[in-house]
């Protein structure tokens, strides 16, 4: 069976991951561990749990549950002293809690909620995202640099502090993957964190697995203004050291004048300006699924989306040449 | 297989149904829904949910699940938005929210939990517990009634508000049950809340099950000051209107002089002074299990307790005769 690796953070994850679990695939998430903002940042300040909602729509991706399970893993409370709090990030930091231990906490998650496939923190440390902006400001935390309308001015660097030891179920899964997929996901606050940890670029460089890139389908002004592909591709090579990618996955649709006049505000469609890079796959990979945005929501919601299953369709394809 | 249900509220409950569990019998609980206190009082309040607390606790101790998912129930956190609240009665709450019922709710506990048995609430109506003081004062709530030091005082009356209808699965049970056990409770707060659901004392009295009643090891001083098993049996008579009793089951072993003098600002030992009658059943109930009072309980626990195996063991004796 083919060991398929998706690494990112956020709903990107969810996407890719609830499409491939359908496939006989040995598959596992490794997932971004910098998430300091809404009911997980809650979590985090009050209780000294790790982070635990990007690990909560992981394991809602590949849970093999009731679909009433996976609907209260994701509830929301929206009174009282537990509003905005998802059930699913409650759950986990109860049992980090009891068990003492983040690891065994996800192990009995992968229990409760019949996992299939594997949910793997990138790392246990507890950190913190810094981003060091080019005029010498001091980002603090990944929700302050998700808001922050001056990425595009440039920045220094980033980093995680403490600078943390990746989890040696991450390496094992990176180096033994056939193929690793970079979810689609906010690049600065989701995919970067997880190169920010020590031994994950050199275990994805090492590593004998393709490499597929999903690009994003919306750019977010102020942080990735205008970006084109290879913006995309050059922020990772910044990091990563080199290039790694072996198959770049884009869409090529275009959604309704009516939804991109929606999003003007918000950002433009990312430009392909690599079509002639034999490395490009194009695909129609836009949802036509209506989502509705919730008020109780505390963060805005794309509704222009990848679909789960085109994507995973597309991955297969490769899986199945390798 | 002999069917058994046990009836009451808070942890007495509990006692009895952990020792029943282990033997081969159909056992179900039918648990007092007036709780507002606590963590079941917030969530009441705030999520317009029905009162997690007893049930959960009923729930725990019919769990056939791991170690670490009962535990997972009962923790409570201790800091931060969460604080006070066991995680169990947030599960409960949730999946109330989710199904959008009650009972929904609780076939899913059941599941999740691996419940031998069933718990059943006696009442899906919202409901207040009320009592009116002989001079006339009305305690709002089973939280005030529950600090109350003037229920010794007599009362005119208890009712719950509004009136409400019993479950259709609470008088099922009654009607079908071989043994009927009143679980050892607070009995103004626990026991009674019970007999005050529109159809519940009727189904009692009909039912040709044999009924126990466990009485309490301690008094509380200004609720039941220095009461004696007649005294309790009267209580709940005034609720039934007749003595329903089959068997009395009460301990006759002495806690240490040290445990008793611990106690002695809280209440006396209950004394038997039924001895001559023919349905009293006497036996060592007292559990010698150390219990540690954590500080983090709002409630104050007590020391002296019931023994769930010694209670089983003598239950047990009786259904095998009938």
């Amino acid at each position: 069976m083919k060991k398929v690796v998706v690494i990112g953070g956020g709903t990107g994850n969810f996407v890719v991951l609830r499409g491939l679990k359908e496939y006989p695939i040995d598959l596992s998430a490794i997932v971004s561990m910098a998430d300091d903002g809404g009911s997980t940042g809650v979590l985090r300040d009050e209780l000294g749990v790790l982070p635990p909602g990007d690990i909560r729509q992981c394991l809602v991706a590949l849970s093999d549950s009731s679909r009433l399970m996976r609907g209260l893993m994701n509830y929301r409370f929206d009174n009282g002293c537990l509003e905005g709090h998802n059930f699913g990030n409650i759950l986990l930091s109860a049992l980090e809690k009891v068990t003492g231990s983040f690891d065994r906490a996800l192990e009995e998650a992968h229990r409760i909620l019949s996992i299939k496939g594997k949910v793997i923190p990138v790392t246990t440390n507890k950190v913190k995202l810094k981003m060091v902006l080019n005029n010498g400001t001091i980002l603090d935390g990944e929700s302050e640099i998700d808001v922050s309308q001056e990425l595009d001015q440039g920045f220094k660097s980033m980093y995680l502090e403490p600078f943390p030891k990746a989890h040696v179920k991450a390496i094992g899964q990176i180096m033994t993957a056939d193929l690793i997929v970079f979810s689609p996901a906010d690049i600065y606050t989701s995919l970067i964190p997880n190169l920010l940890v020590d031994g994950i670029c050199k275990a994805l460089r090492d590593s004998e697995a393709k490499k597929v890139f999903i690009v994003n389908l919306m750019n977010k002004n102020g942080q990735t203004t205008n970006f084109k592909v290879s913006d995309y591709l050059r922020q990772i090579k910044r990091f990563m050291g080199k290039d790694i990618f072996n198959y770049i996955l884009m869409n090529t649709a275009t959604p309704s004048e009516e939804l991109l006049t929606m999003y003007a505000e918000e950002g433009t469609m990312v430009e392909n300006d690599v079509l002639t890079d034999p490395r490009t796959i194009t695909a129609n990979l836009i949802s036509d699924e209506i989502i509705e945005q919730k008020k109780s929501d505390v963060v805005k919601r794309s509704l222009i989306r990848h679909d789960s299953q085109k994507i995973a369709a597309e991955l297969m394809k490769i899986v199945d040449q390798i």
